[in-house]
């Protein structure tokens, strides 16, 4: 990164900027645990791959990863049971069809999730992680993200696990569809358990900015030397993660968000961004306030401002 | 781009172990003019920024653009009409569809092709450039090409042009549809017949690399001091155009694509690729034998051996 | 029937009842001439299978065809090439689509149109009509159901047919779709200029109920001793097109209307409705107030008022 | 029905004929239960309204109702519980999709199942019935088809059973989904049990055609007088199943089955077919072989044959 004095001062003032965006969006309400959140509230960081670490607004506040996750998630089966073993069950196309959909499923000659950035493809991934019981799956997660993370260990928020659990009618109908086409490794159940509990991991932008630069150094930790040479996720599956984020990171916006900010990105309802920047940074936001599209508003207009600023276009 | 020695040779060594994925692949039958390729041909181009170029096999061949096409009358129409004009009536959004899927245009509520680079979104396009016919307007874009592929004009090919209209009866049928939705410009005989123009412009490997080094200058003409200082497409439109060939570039093949070579690239059933890396170089290849997705199967090989050997994977 | 007299009276409450519904209906406007209608016009007919006929309201009032034109198209082409001319190239299976659909064109496996009763199907029936141009098959067309309605002649409503051949975008994709399918004999612009001119086939509800006789004797002519002899079209081809109408004749509302009148019936947007009961009588509704679907306001409550009072449910 | 004998001697010799065509057919094998069952077996049999019983070849043989069981569980539900309850969850018309589609409980505005008789139907229609438990429900709608079928119970195929909600994925799926959309009284599990139990009633070709007269009748029980005036099923339920029968009885091939016998009629994978031919007679067959749709290719020949050599076309 440039100056840091300078990059804090861009950061703060795209943090501000963002407020405006935050207030004319809308917080998930479709659990109570989420519709708690303030829609004010916004929060951004950047982690070069030195590993220096610049953080405004909100940084430190929790929220859950949600859809975030899936671009943890991937990784980590990828190198728990190898590349192989995902993608005979999952594709890496981009759908134009919204992340719940069930309608390729069926339709589809391909018989299997397009991608693991939709909620079929990571039922299925949940379904391979290591484990019998979501239980134990989430908890092997939460320990692969930790790491990424630059933590110790990640909590569980309980109540929007349970609210999650209580009303994933439409991930359930997905789930027994992906059982029917033999794609789910064990017992259904157990495969949506640890998808919620996989959501409802509590992070903050600060630590998810750790990990974009982990995902921009290919899966090395930063570190003073621009890598410390300590590897958290195989190079390959680095890659893979961030060529689908950049396809399908951002829902039914990933398009337009490429054509704006030009770097591989992850959002989820519960508010959080993140992103990388190859042999730069990485970049966490948090912003619980959702544009129509289900992306946090505040959160793309500071990750597209740093990407414009920064000169991080990539492509 | 490192040594030009070392790169000759790896271009000649790619180039030569794609001839058995093109043995693989299958020369385009939808038209004679098409299925008389010879399937063994295979050649690719390197134009590095400085507008160094280095080439090896078939990469004088003519062939025609065919939808690589895309890739340019992009950025003409938002050069020629404004980025407005071209995304208010059509998407920047990945679809999981065939290229030339009608099924969106009535079943989606976007009303509207998902991006430029399926059919329905160039057939848009070519409504939109300057001019009243399709004479016209294919005119006018070939000068645009030109200059992007450093050649003093393009041909067009007129045995591919009158087989492709006279055959065309699923594109008839977007345009049509096009037509009831409000978003052919003026009239759908002339918007058709751009595009078959279009399609059937003639090109080489070699001028595709240098179309391709200006777009890894986000638009300036490549020259000896790491861009020439002379525009030849604006910044604006080289970026949106490279977003959307990143996501769609490559048919039901580009999240694959974009997996294993993370560089922006449009191919087309003519047997050409174009590509880009950033500020390093330009890739044209040639090879008609093409994969089950219409890609060409020895271009997808010898892009994705230079990614991996230059390092050009940008995400 | 029971008494001429009692079902006079029936007819004329039912006519009369029927005009609220009219007043909630709309009038189809996507062309002038038809938005032109005057909303509040109800009339009707019945003709027994002796001949006999009774009429209420506007029973002489000209409307066009437009759809009702399907279901003597039908049994037009049968009779005149051959069920397996027909049914190789097109379905017998009722859609849950919207009549102008072209998704499952694309989507199914058929690859053909479900059934002759909507609009694809339609159109590739006009194409196989005796005759090369539109001109020629229409005037056939014409001839055929001015024996079925016991007119020595049918006219076209010239402002009708150009309004609808300057509007039919939706058509016009439709029909290259097939004609890519191989679907459509002959020109693509004949078959549908055939289709717009049968659309715009002028009658009136008492000429229609007088086909709607024909249906119930399975192909005769009217006449006093229950049947006269005189075949205006086959046994078969009027089973089939009974069958049809009564899975697919109105439009997304064929199951509601089968479970209340239980007669097979056809509807068009000009405001007509053609309905037949086995052994009994035909019956002529014209009402060009619509409803959401696209069927008459005041014939849907006509017909069904008629078979719920003089018991025509047939299942 | 015309005299007794010549009916006897029809239907043997129908029965007889059928055997060809239960030699081409196949034993549905998604569950080993089914896949047991003699493909050559064939049997079927005629109740006229007044209650006469003629039979032919196995018609004392039990099988399961499986989707046959959708035609008696509507009116049970429309008598317990009213139309408005059936029909605000699930609509009446027919859909071009397979039995057991998910696609447009997603893509279609009804958002519901768009009619009873298949599963999605079926599952809401279970839901609805009285009782709280599947095991309650199903026993419920066991009495209502006793009565229906002049029985004084009917018996569960425990080992059918078990099997079906041991493999009944898609349907877990669909179950789900209608949760999702509001749709599903009390529990999934529950639903989705009192479904599998109704399928998995033990009936033959007997007492169908018993129910098939009753539904003939319009709800009363056949007998000696032309119906005895005991009124099993109301009138309006048997006329709403009989209308919903006719478009959407025989899956896939409803439309085509309509055209040729002309009456309504509900196949299900067990091998039966129960028709209904008003004011005539019930029919009832056997015969596990499936043609590729899912419906008895015995019992097709017969039903069609009956109906083309007596006289049933009903439209």
């Amino acid at each position: 990164m440039s100056s840091g004095r300078a990059t804090q001062e861009l950061l703060d003032r795209l943090v501000e900027g963002a407020r405006a965006a935050a207030r004319a969006g809308r917080v998930a309400d479709y659990i109570p645990a989420l519709a708690r959140a303030r829609p004010e509230a916004v929060g951004a960081a950047i982690t070069s791959v030195e590993g220096e670490l610049l953080e405004s607004g909100e940084a430190r506040a929790g929220f859950t990863l949600q859809s975030v996750s899936k671009a943890i998630a991937l990784p980590y089966v990828i190198d728990a049971r190898g590349e192989e073993a995902v993608f005979s069950r999952v594709g890496k196309e981009p759908t134009g069809d919204p992340f719940n959909s069930i309608i390729r499923l069926e339709a589809s000659s391909l018989k299997k999730p397009y991608n693991p950035m939709i909620n079929a493809g990571a039922i299925v991934l949940s379904s391979l992680m290591p484990g019998s019981t979501g239980e134990e799956r989430a908890a092997g997660f939460r320990g692969y993200a930790a790491a990424l993370l630059g933590l110790p260990s990640l909590a569980l928020d309980e109540e929007v696990y349970r609210s999650e659990a209580a009303t994933a009618n439409k991930n359930r109908s997905i789930a027994w569809f992906l059982k029917e086409l033999g794609l789910v490794e064990g017992e259904v159940d157990e495969a949506l358990d640890g998808y919620f509990r996989q959501c409802a991991t509590l992070v903050d932008a600060a630590s998810l900015s750790r990990c974009g630069a982990c995902l921009a150094l290919d899966g090395l930790e930063p570190g003073s030397a621009g890598g410390s040479g300590r590897r958290l996720m195989s190079e390959r599956a680095a890659r893979v993660t961030k060529a689908l984020m950049c396809s399908c990171g951002l829902y039914d916006g990933s398009g337009a968000f490429c054509v704006e900010a030009g770097i591989p990105a992850k959002s989820g309802v519960g508010g959080g961004i993140l992103a990388s920047a190859r042999g730069r940074a990485g970049i966490g936001s948090y912003g619980p306030a959702l544009d129509p599209r289900g992306n946090s508003a505040a959160g793309l207009s500071i990750v597209e401002g740093l990407s414009r600023e920064l000169g991080l276009f990539a492509l």
